[in-house]
Formats: structure tokens, C-alpha cells, sequence
């Protein structure tokens, strides 16, 4: 190529006042020429001398382009004849079967997987995660940030390089440790710190859980309702989860279901999600001897009871267990804040190691350095009287939105789930539109979750709304829901 | 139940000295003994007041504890007639269709799933993440501490709720634009933030791509050797990874592979793991050719590529891509630290929402405090800087080794992958244990890892030892390797 044709070209495509680098710009031009096929294979590049000259450029900037090129495979010099374009035209590529070609086509026609596709149709989390009334979120702006922010200079000074790479096992064992202590003073759990396995929240634990006990197809029992987050993970592992009908004691299998064990059941005992109920002692016992009998696993979602207004957290199901069966998942995102990213999964002693190697290898982990910060907030006192703090504060706020709903409604509509956790549901008439109601409050700016939107039988599904109280400050709580009365009279007229 | 009899038993079983309170004590000993069946159903209980006198304990302290029982439904009263052990026999339970319940009691008779099981066989992560020759971590103890912890401490003060509750999206907004630009400039990425995917990190983001791209018993092409995480994580979600050869050029389909197009194909083209040569240009041309023709997804894995130490890192894969084939990986665990727990994909537009939406319904996803500071140290300029920092550090480390190699073998063994990324790999003759060799070497406290245990294929497998050096100090480079060549030279004789 004559350097005066190439010059023109380059000079027609650099841009000098785009502030990118001369040497960068020039990179480009040339590559995508390349790939255009607007050079072709084997042509003979003017002397990085010539170039410059022409182009007005230092012949510092021509090298080091011409450098990356040739680096890259664009380039290649002759010796003693200069510099070409390289043959980079792909290999030939066989035809492929004909059927398997089909197959793929057909498999991304649509781009996502068939998992994938649900996952999408089914999405339940929501874009706004602070506010009136958003259920399942604490009140990050009481965690007392100078503790924190202490104890994470202390630990940033002596910078243990152990805590900065990657971690390996069951997370940080002091951590393990402050949380076995934790879990067997307040939730009457039965463990040592190796039964403790650190993950990064509720989703992450039920996802080793499963992938761990449970292999495609498998059936596993979810209640009905119940937390969208649950079915998620369960279905994108190709799992079959089976809704299972909760009553007042909890949830409530027919001789119809228990004659087909499933591979484990997932049961929110202390709290159900939604609708708050403590699941029975009966019931319990029930499912314990149900799941020893049968070889199921039992996972135990504890995922908010250390709030509990009335009376003492009730014990978990794990510490009534003697046969082995309960996995016990907690979490610090309700007690703590939902950035934080920590939560725990308490499983019976023989499967501490492969809980702890499955960690690793699946998630290559290593959060080390804030759990030793969250392991020292621990052992200094701050989580408990953190909870304490708020066990207050929340009741305070529960109350007030009771009062609320009883100014606007009398005894009008049934509330459950009011003595515990961060929301309570509103019951509201079968014939009500809960999802139209929430889409229209949403344009007022008050979040309320519609009830229905969380069973997956839907001749069982009732109507309602969740309303979380616990991250609304006191001031607001009344007002907020004043304004959302207005549009619920509107919607069970 | 007599009074006496009651206390007596009590008194056998409660310890005044084990520090916990009496309440609890008593709530315990009173719960296991209806639980054992000791405390039959019906039993009456005495009053408060005379269990109290009988133990010479507060009433109250007695209260607490029926209190508690009696909430949790151990205990029930009855008008006017005193407390009574409630019936919480359990409900019966029909029996099992014996062919379900067989099913039931096969499957987990392990304890495991079949891919639980397989996952903790292969399992490949270290117990030791740090010192010589931990391959693929970077030199954490260089990392700027104090820049670090003067935003953090700048965020923690001005403490914005957003930050701390649930995340919701592809990750915080400001993150995935400093990516955005970063990648555009320093590796020819194509993309605006809306395509940037934060996550926690390579391992998070191939699960995402898989789940919501790949369907159960799908094929997907893996090079072999390749890193053991990619392996991990795609067998337990049950897809099928088929390892292809890789030369020189990087991966390498043969004819009879062509002719079955899989489902999405892994490769990492920057610096293929372990083996670190660079994908050719006639290979990468194949490769998106190929991709377009059959739309197969390409996972371009690019994990290490900005320490490469003779020219300028080479250009994505995912900016040569015309037809929207390629999703990108990349990790902040090699250029700051692993514990930081942040990755990101890049995705084509068309899948930009799906992946957002996917990642929240996931994982429920929620660092955006760290991905705060994270923005603000991008854009202050301290991530390129510390970047170039290290470059020159690890490629004088790597000089180190280099001159520990020659100087203790010659050229007697070959070296592959030593002019880029935080390791290279020391080959050794097909009759040598490498593994063995690693043992070895790891009682004496040096940490090498077997390059044979990276293939899929054993007939394909060679032998030779990665041997990490960015995170060993300059001074203990020599020294390690003068140690373990003397391993090397008994275990290749």
C-alpha cells in the first residue's frame, strides 16, 4: 500500500480532538480495517518512519501501535521485508450435523434457557428496597455505624493478609464460633462452632443445601405461601417444589402428600412467611418424626425471629431434633443490615465437612475480613444490645401502624402475623385486586407487597397486603398509612 | 404430680453453678422430660408458688418458665384447675407408598446428592491461600490500606440507607460505569453501564450465565485443562462440560467437536488457566464465526489479563464480537484483593435486563456499600495506579523465579505462561507424580499445585506444577525454590 493512500485512509478516520492517545487511535483504525477486510491479508504496511512522517505524528507513536498489532496477531514482519497484514482468516469450519445444529438454534431462539425464562417471568424482587411500607427490611439507619467503623480501622491497621485473600472452609473461625454461642443461648440450637457453616445470606444457604442434598427432580416441600426468594433457588436448580398448605399451627401435609416422602422440606417454623404464624408444637414433632422416618431433610428457615414482641423467641425446631435431620439457616440481614451480607447455615455434624468443602469449591468465598470485624461486634456485646435496641424500636412502630389500621378500619379486616418479625399481612376480601392495589399505591409512592403474589396454588391464594413497619419512621407510620386507607376503601368497594 | 417428687427430680438435674439463668435452667430440664415422655400428658404441675418455696427460688424465675412453656405449648392451663402438660403427641402419619418411601430412603441414604457427592469427589480448592506458590492470588498486604479506609470511613459517616438495605438491579449505578469506561479503555470492550453486571465474583458470574443461558443436561465446551471452579460450578447444575483440547493458539476444536454445536462455550483467551498462552487471532475469528453461525454463547472468562509484563494487555475477545455472542467475565480478586467479593459480567444489550433481574431474584444481591467505595477509588484514580504499582512489582518477582528456575535446572524443564498473570507453570517429565510432588512440597510448607489435576481428559493430562509468585516476597522467591527444586529433582529421577 502506497503511504500516501494509507495516510489519507488513517487521516480520514483519526479523530485529534477526541482526547484519546495517537498511538491507541491509530491501533484501532488499522484493526478494524483489518477485520473489515478493508486491508487485506498479506498487504505491505509503510515503514513506521514513512507513516509518521506523513501522518505528522512521532515515529515513537507509529512503533507502538504497529507493537500491539503485531502482539495481537495483525501484523507480522518478513524479515528483511517490512511489515504485512498476518492471515488471520478463521480455520474452515466443518458443518454441523444437521440436527444438533436445529437444537441449538431452537435452545437460543429466545436467548435464555427454559430456567432462565422462568426465573424471569416469575421475578419477585422489587426495585424500591427502603420505605413505607417495605416488608422485610430493618432500619439500617439505627445500626451504630461508629462501633462498626471502629472496629473495621482496628482491623484495616493490622491488615492480616489471611483476611484479604480468599477464605477457605466454613468462613472465619471466630465468627463460627460467636455464632454457635449465639444460636445456643437464644435459639436453643444444639452445635459447635464446625456445624456453622458462613455464607453470604439466606439464598446462598439455601442454594448449597440443596445442591449439596438434593438432585434434579427431586420434590421438595415448600409452605404455600411462601417466600419468592425459596422458589427461586429451587426451580433455577431444576428441584420440584411441592406447595404444601400451611394452617394456623403451620404447615399442614394431607395423608395425600405423606405418602410421598420429598427429598427435604423447607418450613419457616418460628415465623411463617408471610403470614407469621408460629408453627405448633404438634406440628412439630410431627414433621421431625415425619423426616427421621423417611430420611428427609428438614430445612429451617429462621430468618427474623429475634423479633418476637409478646413473649421470649420461641426454640428452634433444630434443638427438638435428635435424629440428625434439621438444617438451620439464619441470617444478619434483619438483625443487622441486608448490605452486610452474611448469613449461616447450622448443619448436623456429619455433613460439616462436605458443607465446608462445598463452600469453597461453589462459591470460592472469602468475605474473612468482614466477618472478623462482624466476629468482634459479637463478642463485645454490640449484636445483642443492637437487637434489644430494636426489639423496641420495632414494637414501637408496630404499634403505631395497628393503631393506624384500627383509626381507618375498626375491626373491619383481619391482621396476621402481629406479634413478630418486621411486617404484619392485612387480610383483605377475596374479591379485592391485591396487585392492583399495590401497583396503585406505588404510584402514590407507599410500597405494600400483595399477598396472592406469594402462593403458588392459586385457588388457594388469599388476598392481602404486606406491610413492613420496621425500617418507617415513627412519624411517618400513621400518615403513610392514612393515604394508603384511601386507596383501599377504593379497591374492596 | 406431687410437689416433692417434681423438685426432687428438678433439683437432679438443674446445676446452680453453670452460669445459666435458673429460668432457662428450668424451662430446659421441665422441656426434655416432657419430650422423653418422663412428664407424661395430662400431668398437672404444681403452682408457681409452691415450686418456688419447695426449689428456694424466686415465684417469678418459676413464672418465667411456665410462662415460656406454655407459649411455646408444652404446658396448658385449665380454668381453674391448674397447670397440665399439653397433648402434643404428634399428629399420626399415614404410611408411605412403600415405592416412594424406597426412593426416599435409597436417595439419602449417603446423605448427599449425586451432585453434592460428585462436587465434594473433585473438589479442588486449597485449605492454604496464602505464600509461596499460591498461584492466583495477588500480593494483598500491598494493597492501599489507608486510601481504602478513608472512604470507607467517608461513606460510613454520611451513611445513605440505599447502601445498606437490599440491592436491586445489575449493582450500584456509579460502580458499573467506572467499569464501564475502565474496560472500554484498557480492554476494548464494547459496552455502556446498563451491560455491566456486578457480582460477587467469577464464580457468581458463571452460575448466573448458566442458569439463565443453559438447561439442564446442555453442553457446554470447556478447555482442558481449565480451572477447576468453572468445572465445579457447572456440573452441579447439571450441565455437561465437554473439555477440548487446547495448542498453542489456545482452545481447539477438532472436527468431530465442530460437528455438535454446544449449548455456550468457556474459554479464557487473555491467558488461558493454567496453561497462559494467548488465543490466536485466527482462533478468536473461528471462534465468534462459529459462535454466530450456530448462536452459541461464548464466555469469555478474562480474569488476570492486566498483569502482562512484556507488551500491553491484548484486546477482549468481547471487542472483536459483531454478532452479540459473547458474555464477559472479569473479577476484582487478582488487580485488589479476594476478599473484596466483587466481579462483574458484561452482557450483550439484549440480555441486559434479564441478567438484572436474575441476579437480584438469585442471590439478592445487596454490597452496594462496598461498591460504593469501590466507584469512588476508580474514579479517584487509585485502581490504575495501584494496578501499574504491582505490575512492576510481580514482574520483578516473576524475574526472581525465573532466575531461581535457571539457575537450579537449566534449561533441562520447560516453562509455559510466564509472561503474564500472577503465576506460571513449570512443566516435568510424563513419569512424574505431580501430585506426589505437591504433597511433598506442602510438608515442607511450600504450596504448589499439580498441573495434571487441571485436565478433564487423564490420556490428555501433563504433568508440571503451578507455581504462584505475585504473593511471595521478593526475599523468599529464591530461597523457596531452592528448597523445593530439590524436591523436583528426587521426584523426577
Amino acid at each position: 500500500m502506497r503511504v500516501a493512500a494509507l495516510s489519507d485512509f488513517l487521516l480520514q478516520r483519526i479523530d485529534r480532538g477526541s482526547g484519546m492517545p495517537m498511538n491507541r487511535q491509530l491501533y484501532q483504525v488499522v484493526r478494524e480495517a483489518i477485520l473489515e477486510r478493508v486491508m487485506p491479508v498479506g498487504l505491505q504496511l509503510p515503514s513506521s518512519r514513512d507513516l509518521a512522517r506523513e501522518l505528522k505524528i512521532s515515529r515513537n507513536t507509529v512503533t507502538h501501535a504497529y507493537d500491539q498489532l503485531m502482539a495481537e496477531g495483525y501484523l507480522e514482519t518478513r524479515k528483511g521485508a517490512g511489515t504485512f497484514i498476518a492471515d488471520t482468516v478463521p480455520d474452515q469450519i466443518p458443518e454441523a450435523d444437521e440436527a444438533s445444529a436445529q437444537d441449538a438454534r431452537q435452545a437460543s431462539s429466545a436467548g435464555l434457557s427454559e430456567r432462565g425464562a422462568q426465573l424471569i417471568r416469575h421475578a419477585g424482587a422489587y426495585k424500591l428496597q427502603w420505605g413505607a411500607f417495605m416488608p422485610g427490611v430493618p432500619d439500617v439507619s439505627a445500626f451504630p455505624n461508629k462501633v462498626w467503623s471502629r472496629l473495621q480501622n482496628k482491623h484495616w491497621r493490622r491488615s492480616r493478609p489471611e483476611l484479604l485473600t480468599y477464605g477457605h472452609g466454613g468462613g472465619y473461625l471466630p465468627l463460627r464460633e460467636a455464632i454457635a454461642e449465639y444460636l445456643r443461648v437464644a435459639r436453643s440450637v444444639n452445635c459447635t462452632a464446625d456445624q456453622v457453616i458462613v455464607t453470604s445470606g439466606i439464598h446462598q444457604s439455601i442454594d448449597l443445601a440443596s445442591r449439596l442434598l438434593a438432585d434434579v427432580g427431586d420434590r421438595a416441600w415448600v409452605e404455600d405461601p411462601c417466600y419468592w426468594g425459596t422458589r427461586n433457588v429451587l426451580t433455577s436448580l431444576n428441584l420440584k417444589p411441592v406447595p404444601i398448605a400451611v394452617d394456623a399451627e403451620g404447615i399442614c401435609p394431607g395423608n395425600a402428600d405423606l405418602r410421598h416422602p420429598p427429598r427435604f422440606i423447607h418450613v419457616s417454623p418460628s415465623h411463617q412467611y408471610p403470614l407469621g404464624q408460629v408453627m405448633s408444637l404438634s406440628r412439630r414433632r410431627m414433621l421431625l418424626e415425619y423426616a427421621a422416618k423417611h430420611n428427609i431433610w428438614v430445612m429451617e428457615d429462621d430468618y427474623d425471629s429475634e423479633f418476637r414482641y409478646a413473649s421470649r423467641p420461641l426454640a428452634s425446631l433444630q434443638g427438638m431434633d435428635t435424629h440428625d435431620r434439621v438444617i438451620y439457616f439464619g441470617s444478619f440481614s434483619k438483625t443487622l443490615f441486608p448490605g452486610l451480607r452474611i448469613g449461616f447455615i447450622v448443619v448436623p455434624q456429619a455433613l460439616a465437612d462436605s458443607f465446608a468443602t462445598g463452600l469453597s469449591d461453589l462459591y470460592r468465598c472469602g468475605q474473612s475480613f468482614t466477618q472478623a470485624i462482624l466476629a468482634e461486634f459479637m463478642t463485645e456485646g454490640h449484636f445483642a444490645s443492637h437487637i434489644r435496641r430494636m426489639r423496641v424500636l420495632y414494637a414501637e412502630r408496630l404499634n403505631l401502624l395497628l393503631e393506624a389500621i384500627e383509626r381507618n378500619f375498626g375491626g373491619e379486616l383481619t391482621i396476621s402475623g402481629d406479634n413478630a418479625g418486621l411486617h404484619l399481612v392485612l387480610l383483605l376480601p377475596d374479591h379485592c385486586d391485591d396487585a392492583a392495589l399495590c401497583r396503585a399505591a406505588q404510584e402514590q409512592g407507599i410500597i405494600a407487597r400483595p399477598l396472592s403474589r406469594y402462593y403458588m396454588k392459586p385457588s388457594r391464594a388469599k388476598k392481602g397486603l404486606l406491610l413492613g413497619y420496621a425500617c418507617v419512621p415513627h412519624a411517618q407510620v400513621g400518615p403513610a398509612f392514612d393515604r394508603l386507607s384511601q386507596l383501599i376503601r377504593r379497591h374492596i368497594a
